[in-house]
C-alpha cells in the first residue's frame, strides 16, 4: 500500500490517513458502469444487488464483479476473481462499489478483509450499509488505512437497491398492497365471483411484480373463496424458475386440496391476525419484500398497522355496483382521517390503469387489529 | 348560376346536375379553416357548433362565418353577411360549411333558401345533418340544381360536433355520469363526509365539464346530504357566464336554504324516479347534454336503464375502507354481468387520475329501476 501519513486533522478518517480526494471522472464513470453490472442480479432474495469495479493506480480496470444472489459471492470478491483471471495485480487498486463492503462473515467472509488481503489501497462507495449486522465496513478499512469515499452517486444506488434498502431501513419486510378493482371499488362480484376484473395485459403485470417479490401473502378467507395458486407466471403460463413463499394468514386451515399446495413456492402458513407477527416470521426467513394480494379483511388489518409502505392499484373499467370492496373496515368514520397516500406513478394496462401510491402517513395503531378473517 | 345540365344518368343528385366532382384541395383546406371557425361556437346549448367558408369560382375566400349560439346567425348566413361586408360578390360561389345546410325554419330561416337565393353554385360538406327536424338540405339543394359533395373530413367534423351528434342520433340528451372515488371506490366516508376526496386539479377539471354540459343532475339524497350548488366556476371561485341547468330528480323537496338556490343555473325539479323521464324533460328543454353528478342511486338508475353514454372517474389516491361506494346496487350478482366499459382515456390529474370510458353494452332494461333516494 502506498497510503502517506500527513496526519491531516481534519480529515474523519482514522489517524495515519491522508484526507480523502473527491472522487475522479474515471471513478465515476466506474461505478456507474458498477450500477449496471448490480442489475445483473436477481431483483428478489434476502441479499442487495451490488456490483463492483476494480481500478488500477492508472485508471484501467482490473476485475468487475456482481453479486448474483445469496450464497454466491458478493461482488468485491468476485471482482477480485475477476482480476486474478485477467491475470491482474490488485495491489494499489481502488475498489469502486455500489454499496459499502460488508465486515462480517455470513454466507460467506467479509468483504474488507478480502479487499484488504489482495491490497486495494481506497474504496469509494455510493450507499453506505445501512444493515446493523453487516455494517462497519468503512470504519474497518479506514482503520487498516484505506481511503474510503462514501456517498458518491448515492441517489442512484438507493434507487438500485430499492424495496431490499427499505427493508433494511424498516428491519422488517417491505410491504406492497395489491389491491385490483373495478371503477366503483369492488373486487368482487356479490356472489364472489372475480374472474376476471382486469385484463390479461393487467395480470401479465402482477405476475411480473410477484415474480420480483419474496412472499406473497392472503388471508384465509380469499384462500377458501378464490383457491389461488399465488405462483409467478410468464405470459406463456409457466412457471417462473424462482417463486416467492406462499403464505396464508389466519387460523383455519388450508384443504387439503387447495391449488396453494400445487407447484410454487413454500407454503408457509402464519397462524395469527398480526401483521406485525407475520412480517416478524418472514423476517426471520430472510423476507425483504412481502406482497399483500388480499383479501379485504387482510389488507385493511395491513393498513390499519401501519404497516404497508406501497399501495399498487389496478383499477379496471367495470361496474358492478355490489359486492366486496376492496379493503374492509380501516375504523375510518370521517373524511378527515382517511388514509391518503401520495401518488407515485399512473400507468395504463391495456382498458385498465395501474396507480402506485405510498401512505404519506405511517396509520399505526397500538394494538395491531386482529384480521378476523376467520 | 352556371351549373350545366348534362343528365348524367350515373349522378345521384338530382336530374339536370352534372356529376358531383371530388373535392378540390382548396375546397379541403377551406373546409379545415371552416372546422376551426366552427369551434369559436360554444361548446354546449342546443345547437352544433358549425363553421362556413365561401369561395369564389377562383378559389379566393369570399366570406367566413360560425355559428355563435341559439337564436344567432347560422354559419352559412354568417358568411354570406361576411361576403356582403367585404363586398364581394356570391353568384356561382361554393359554400364550404362542417355541416349539412338546415332546411327548416327555426328560431333563423332555412341556410338552404339563403345560399340559393346568393347564387351558390355547390356545397361541400363535412356531416350530413342527423336532425331529422333539419335534415333534407342537400336533397333541397340539389333540386334546385347545386352541385352537393357530404363527407368530405366527415371524422374531424364528427369529432367537432361531440356529444351534440350524439345526443341528435339517439333523440335524447347524451349522459356522461361523473364519480369521483377513493382507491377503494368510496364516495364519503361513513359519518357522509366527503370533502375533499380528490385534489384542487381534478375539480377544477370537473369544473371545466360543468361549464361544457347543458345540465347537471343530482338525485334528492345528494341534495339533502351535500347541498351542492352545481354551479361551474373557474379556479378562482368565480361563476362561468354560461350556467347549466340544475336538475333535481327524487320526490322529495329542496330544503328552502339549498344552496341550489343560490346563484347559478336555472333549478329543474324532476319528480319521478325514471331516468327516461328526466331525459325526456330534459330533452324538452333542448338539453344535449347531460352531466349526471350522483348520488349512488342516481348512478344506478341511469346505469340500470342504459342511459349512460360516457363514464368520467376521478380516482383519488385514498382508502376509507368504509362509506357508501360510487354506485348503488346495479341488479349484477355475478361477475360476468358486470358493467364493462371501454376506456376512451386516462389522464393524471395532479395526484388524482381521469379514467373517461364508455359502455361496451347498452344494459337497458325494460322497466325503468326507480332511484329509491326518497
Amino acid at each position: 500500500m502506498t497510503s502517506t501519513a500527513t496526519g491531516a486533522p481534519t480529515t474523519p478518517a482514522g489517524p495515519g490517513t491522508a484526507p480523502t480526494q473527491a472522487a475522479a471522472p474515471v471513478e465515476i464513470a466506474a461505478l456507474r458502469d458498477a450500477l449496471l453490472l448490480a442489475r445483473r442480479g436477481p431483483r428478489h432474495g434476502p441479499n442487495p444487488r451490488v456490483g463492483c469495479v476494480l481500478l488500477g493506480p492508472d485508471g484501467t480496470v482490473l476485475g468487475e464483479g456482481w453479486h448474483a444472489g445469496a450464497g454466491t459471492p458478493h461482488a468485491e470478491v468476485a471482482a477480485l476473481a475477476d482480476a486474478a483471471r485477467r491475470g491482474a495485480g490488485t495491489t494499489g487498486a481502488t475498489a469502486v462499489v455500489t454499496l459499502e463492503p460488508c465486515n462480517h462473515t455470513g454466507r460467506t467472509g467479509p468483504c474488507t478483509e478480502a479487499l484488504l488481503a489482495a491490497g486495494v489501497r481506497r474504496v469509494v462507495v455510493a450507499v453506505p450499509d445501512p444493515n446493523p449486522v453487516a455494517a462497519g465496513g468503512a470504519d474497518r478499512l479506514r482503520k487498516a488505512g484505506v481511503d474510503v469515499l462514501t456517498g458518491v452517486l448515492e441517489d442512484e444506488g438507493r434507487t438500485l437497491l430499492g424495496t431490499w434498502l427499505a427493508s433494511v431501513e424498516r428491519g422488517r419486510p417491505f410491504v406492497t398492497l395489491k389491491i385490483a378493482t373495478t371503477l366503483d371499488g369492488r373486487v368482487a362480484a356479490a356472489d364472489g365471483t372475480s374472474r376476471w376484473i382486469t385484463s390479461d395485459v393487467a395480470r401479465h403485470h402482477a405476475h411480473d411484480l410477484r415474480a420480483e417479490v419474496d412472499a406473497i401473502a392472503v388471508g384465509t378467507g380469499t384462500v377458501l373463496t378464490d383457491d389461488p395458486a399465488l405462483t409467478a407466471r410468464n405470459a406463456a403460463g409457466e412457471l417462473h424458475t424462482d417463486q416467492p413463499l406462499r403464505v396464508v394468514v389466519g387460523h383455519r386451515d388450508v384443504p387439503a386440496d387447495a391449488r396453494l399446495h400445487g407447484p410454487g413456492g413454500e407454503l408457509v402458513h402464519a397462524r395469527t391476525h398480526d401483521p406485525a407477527e407475520v412480517l416478524r416470521i418472514l423476517g426471520d426467513r430472510e423476507v425483504r419484500h412481502l406482497l399483500v394480494e388480499g383479501g379485504p379483511t387482510l389488507a385493511a388489518a395491513f393498513l390499519r398497522a401501519g404497516l404497508v409502505d406501497e399501495v399498487h392499484a389496478y383499477v379496471a373499467p367495470v361496474l358492478l355496483g355490489a359486492g366486496p370492496a376492496a379493503v374492509a373496515d380501516l375504523g375510518v368514520t370521517t373524511i378527515g382521517d382517511a388514509v391518503r397516500l401520495t401518488t407515485r406513478s399512473v400507468l395504463p394496462l391495456g382498458p385498465d390503469v395501474l396507480v402506485v401510491a405510498t401512505p404519506e402517513l405511517a396509520h399505526a395503531t397500538p394494538t395491531p387489529q386482529p384480521t378476523q378473517e376467520d
